[in-house]
């Protein structure tokens, strides 16, 4: 099995202790480190731990959706390994209360709903009791027999996002500051679109070598497909496809900041040969709406580097961190 | 695939709800309704989330423990499909003081070493913020040719089960009273062990026809190997092997309540050809401390009955209920 380089962070330091010195077992072929497992029999496999008051509050929309985004994002797991969803292990845990009104039955409507849309069956499920809070954990399953991987990337490579970023960090904000954000801003939060579609007709072309989606934001993000890989990034600021929404509500360099570091846009963040830009055109037919942006290159080296619009490069900022050293809760 | 049909209960319910009129996707053999999925490729995979304050409390064990306690719980899950551990994927959640004091560290220490103990590898890790208590979700991954379901068990069948019951539900009392156990009490709570190879040394006799692992306790769980079964059980009172501690420590009436409905033990409830029996002491032999107990038939109908001492049948009582009718919390 593989067991890839994460980027830094305390969060990541923790999973490294997790994992350290594993010893492969038989029938696992892509172990820790990307975004799911490989098994023998081509398949991949995620878990995704959803958890109320942190990846959302009560208040920010409606408990379908709490169930809906948990499996949107777990799902993205398998966009990013350019894997066929085919199932999902769904548990549940909320209070007597919840139960009792139906909050939790709703959660698990808008579970099912978003899993089947997407084209995965429920095939497992387990209900629990929680002290307070809703807790919702996610397995996806799905197949291939050529799994997109965070290593792969080699210098001379260009490197591409599906989307627009930025858009769920500034619903976040917005919801944060007590303000309900504009409806296509709230669907970037409430709704996201794991690129699935979209990454299995990437892969089609032949022309990707890494690959992993973006849930901490793309600075964060990127050291971890730089250190799989064992390359440096270089990413210019002024080609990302910033969320037009986000810079309405928030002008072009606080956009600019979420679209780098805000985190749950769950797009794309693909290294490719060169000959992938003769195929967006393609892409733009099949999947319109869905930007497919050049945004820098993979270069000797290791790490990310940003260069600002007036040519200036900078070392990337860090990605949300679930441990900040400050102590102090990011939402 | 199989959708095997659940005992009554409200948390059955909603997961009859999350799966109800579920489509087979390919490559799944067998899915909702038993211990596990089943995945072309002899994988089986099933996924446990444990919660503070719902599955232990702070007070009850050390941080190791608690991780230790929800590997072993959720690799029950591959004994009671005799499947042979490969890996575990671990998603930690907990707050920033008990990221900070090292408490989630030990938590993930004790999972890790748990996992190893037992076969599995930790090839995937997940770690989050949580607003207040620790969440563990582990997701088990095993492998079998063969897996022993709920369904198959036929008229004419024996029952059996591994180990004692009721330590762990008189474990769990006496810490709700304040109480220390006694050590061999506390580590049927702290440090239950999942009956792996005694299930693999059981599957490959030949004559077992149906199993699964108790958790919610065999009263209620023996409810849902008759439903997938489609038969009706019948258990012997008298014949269960009650965990001495438990007796000495509460009584035989209480004793025989807790086994019948304490729950957390994860012995097996096994149905088996009556030939079984002939390797009762090579199962001793291979297994010493862990008794194989006939305690019952498998006959024609539906349902679990119970015959007390004096020869006198009831239904059986319900298994623990996360969410009882009664709205109070069960722990």
């Amino acid at each position: 099995m593989s067991a890839a380089a994460l980027g830094p962070g305390a969060e990541f330091d923790l999973i490294r202790r997790l994992t350290d010195g594993l010893v492969a077992p038989a029938g696992v072929t892509v172990g820790t480190g990307d975004d799911g497992a490989c098994l023998e029999g081509g398949w991949v496999i995620s878990t995704d731990l959803t958890l109320e008051d942190v990846h959302f509050r009560r208040s920010w929309c409606g408990p379908e959706e709490w169930g809906g985004r948990a499996v949107r994002a777990a799902l993205s797991d398998l966009a990013a390994m350019a894997a066929r969803p085919v199932a999902i292990l769904l548990s549940l845990a909320g209070s007597a209360d919840d139960r009792a009104s139906g909050v939790l039955q709703a959660v698990g409507q808008g579970a099912r709903a978003a899993a089947e849309s997407l084209g995965a069956a429920v095939i497992g499920g387990d209900v629990t009791r929680s002290p307070a809070r809703v807790a919702i954990d996610v397995v996806v399953l799905g197949r291939t027999d050529d799994p997109l991987l965070r290593r792969g990337a080699r210098p001379g490579d260009d490197l591409w996002v599906t989307g627009h970023l930025g858009g769920a960090g500034a619903a976040v904000r917005m919801l944060l500051d007590g303000r309900r954000p504009p409806p296509p801003l709230e669907a970037r939060f409430a709704r996201p679109q794991p690129r699935l579609a979209e990454a299995l007709w990437l892969a089609d072309t032949g022309h990707l070598t890494a690959g992993l989606d973006l849930s901490d934001g793309l600075a964060g993000d990127a050291t971890h497909l730089a250190a799989a890989s064992e390359v440096g990034l270089e990413i210019d600021e002024s080609a990302l496809p910033v969320d037009p929404h986000a810079v309405e509500a928030f002008g072009a360099s606080t956009a600019l900041r979420l679209a780098l570091s805000g985190g749950e846009d769950y797009e794309l963040l693909l290294a490719a040969d060169p000959a992938l830009a003769a195929h967006r055109e393609g892409f733009g037919d099949r999947f319109p709406g869905v930007p497919l942006t050049r945004i820098g290159r993979v270069v000797a080296g290791s790490g990310v580097s940003l260069r600002a619009p007036d040519g200036e490069r900078r070392p990337a900022p860090s990605a949300f961190d679930h441990f900040p050293d400050s102590g102090s809760p990011p939402s």
